[in-house]
């Protein structure tokens, strides 16, 4: 039996080969340098107070790439640069206005954001019979006869019985991504929907929604869940109560902006590419501090830790602040065309975008085969509490990458609790983040980074 | 080798009998039914508000006990006693002030909580020359003629290496409990420490002491981390610099308390105890959420989740609120020793006091039969993310319980980095709690208590 277990601890620790314990001495600087030198705290600070939220397209946005370039010197890049993008330009305008209106004319504001993409209402507003619905098995079964002229209320909470609370949202999210078209099908004038959150409180949480092209755009914003909780119970009391919206955001035209890009040359197999990063835009509310100032940073610190420790990659590193996640992924387009075209062979891509909080995986979105690869380097991370591979979403601005080259992607998971708390939301600031758990995301995925840079995959 | 790992895996789940399918269902109930009905979170909200900090002896510490009773009471529990212990009574005094002052006579006050147990300085205070050490080695190597009639400055930050903080709190903590007397011993007046928190902040972080009764008590505090780095700059420019520290803490006659214990007991095997819970008390500052009021609202959840499936435990369920954990461990000791002149069979004790942050496993303080007994039940937490079972810590309260009557003690596994952020301070407050954290916690808890009470241990 004992030689049976050995030739199993053989399979396993293998394809560590004989740089097992070098590689555990590695990871482990790694590991120390980060938490106790990272610059990662100090630059998210800058990015979320001197520049502030960066909607594509905004002014914050331009100032956040100038701002991604010097952090990238500042780490001691060997290369950075720009890629240009043309991404989408949204404004919020400047009326966002939401009242429950009972039967006896009594209004009361409610917190509001109009959702990404949202067409405006009529200057004056919609002031329209509202109807509070689940799902869209509920929607279809009123179907024209109830839902006509109304504006129609998708109160969806997160299954809180989920552990992952990105379960509740990839199930709750759909009444935000697809409300409005499926409601207009109905005839519908506006939707509102209860903000994506675990949390009941006043912030609005605003995220995209798509609307299809072949049904009318009708306008649609996210109420708080504090106010979701109240229109339903007023509903329930008074069924003639109505909904007013009024919101002037509108789509403007296309706008030429970048993806910020720094280059580790690898020493042996420099044609060989890991993309590692996270998105450099975000929502127009808050700081966009958890979502996603942090996997940028994080990505930026790979470098600082690596140059610090005099750690030459084989393979070439780059770390990439993609632009435009939040409504188009067109950094993460164009960077995987660009490679495409040049038929670069990208090996494998990571992407930090789930928030500052601790880490505790990795999300494996990639063959079982390669899957078996990065699981056998699962004991160099234990003792880090790095301890869940498996098959998981990899990331929005990875995906097109696997898309167009099949590239393996990782995502980096994290304690998930407190995250929906700020997502979208004027909330996700940076007193949210706490430093060493967004540097302990920063060294996990350094980690990673370098086993993937000596070993490929 | 097919057939190996099957009995390999026969072996690993073997212990789980037939029952294996209605355990995993169970534990399945109790997570959700914790995380969509749990009251914990508003129990806590309420000891943090209606009670406050709660130091044994102090009018805050009565108040919790009548408002424990009530939490068990409004849980279902069948029996709910308090037993009696006498605490010390140890309180903060008005005065408390400590003060840099330059060689040019230039004072500026900074953060300052005096330690649990300390001695009053003089009426007006003592101003001394102050000597920074960084541990006990530079301590002794400076002696007598270095030391005698100064203020001794410990200044040991927490290793940031370390990815559990509290291996950090460990390391540094004995410069706080043991600081004052090796200090004391080569004639020093009055110790500062450094306060036991990651963060570099303005909160000072207080704490228990300990004298060492054969040398002299000399008064001690805590300074916050920025003053403490303040402090150290200033004594590289100005070597002249003094220290001012003016307390007038005090211990005052012990105070009859209690422990709060409800019981759920056994249908099978009564006269089997499994204990499991928190500490009641807190410090004087702050609202003691994170520590420890958390560990109480979750073992009281325990019963009331058990009681809303209807679950009726074959072993006898204690969950105490013990008192006096902080500066005594008196509750502890109590109930340990009313057990053991009862001869009750105690076969496991759960302790949760290490934050209501996510849990991500168990501390099993036990002999190696027993851990292995607890580990085959790893697969039926698994997907809850609770997956550390190794051995550490129990918990301060159940302690006594391993001393008295050799008992199986298990601590709840908290991630770890924002503890210390909190811990001891002013800014334990229940805006710091997250609601699924704490409530993850209890139902970790709570299916741990389950198996144990079907299945002994």
């Amino acid at each position: 039996m004992k030689k049976i277990f050995s030739l199993i601890l053989l399979t396993l620790f293998s394809s560590l080969g004989h740089g097992q314990e070098t590689d555990s001495s590695i990871v482990n600087q790694i590991y120390s340098e980060t938490l106790n030198n990272a610059k990662a705290y100090d630059w998210l600070r800058s990015l979320c107070f001197d520049v502030g939220h960066r909607l594509s397209g905004s002014v914050g946005a331009e100032k956040a790439v100038v701002f991604a370039e010097q952090m990238f010197k500042e780490a001691g890049a060997d290369t950075v640069w720009l890629q240009e993008v043309m991404v989408p330009h949204w404004v919020r305008g400047k009326k966002e206005i939401a009242q429950i209106i009972d039967s006896k004319n009594n209004a009361q504001n409610v917190p509001v954001l109009a959702l990404g993409r949202s067409v405006a209402t009529p200057k004056e507003g919609i002031r329209a019979d509202v109807i509070e619905v689940y799902d869209f098995d509920e929607l279809k079964q009123l179907g024209e006869e109830k839902i006509k002229g109304k504006i129609v209320f998708f109160n969806h909470p997160f299954n809180e019985s989920y552990v992952n609370t990105f379960a509740a949202y990839s199930e709750a999210g759909k009444y935000r991504w697809a409300a409005p078209s499926e409601a207009a099908r109905y005839g519908a004038v506006a939707t509102i929907c209860r903000s994506m959150t675990n949390t009941e409180d006043d912030f609005p949480h605003t995220g995209a929604m798509g609307y299809n092209d072949s049904l009318p755009k009708i306008p649609c914003a996210a109420i708080s869940t504090n106010a979701a909780n109240l229109l339903s119970r007023i509903l329930k009391a008074d069924s003639k109560t109505q909904f007013f919206l009024q919101m002037d955001c509108r789509t403007l035209d296309s706008v030429l902006s970048y993806n910020v890009i720094a280059e580790m040359k690898g020493s042996e197999f420099p044609e060989e590419f890991i993309s590692v990063g996270g998105h450099l835009d975000s929502w127009d509310v808050g700081h966009g501090a958890h979502d996603d100032g942090a996997g940028v940073v994080q990505g930026i610190e790979i470098i600082r830790t690596f140059k610090a420790l005099k750690i030459k990659p084989k393979r070439t590193i780059r770390v990439v602040a993609w632009m435009n996640e939040e409504n188009g992924v067109m950094g993460g387009k164009v960077y995987a065309e660009e490679a495409a075209r040049k038929i670069e062979k990208h090996i494998a891509a990571i992407e930090s975008d789930a928030g500052a909080f601790a880490p505790y995986g990795f999300g494996l979105d990639m063959e079982t085969e390669k899957q078996a690869k990065i699981k056998a380097w699962m004991p160099l991370f234990r003792r880090y509490n790095i301890w869940h591979f498996d098959y998981e979403h990899g990331g929005t601005d990875i995906g097109p990458l696997q898309k167009h080259l099949n590239t393996p992607l990782i995502g980096l998971v994290i304690e998930s609790q407190r995250y929906f708390d700020v997502h979208h939301a004027a909330s996700d600031t940076f007193d949210k983040i706490n430093k060493r758990e967004l540097h302990l995301g920063a060294a996990a995925m350094g980690a990673m980074v370098y086993l993937l840079s000596q070993y490929g995959l």
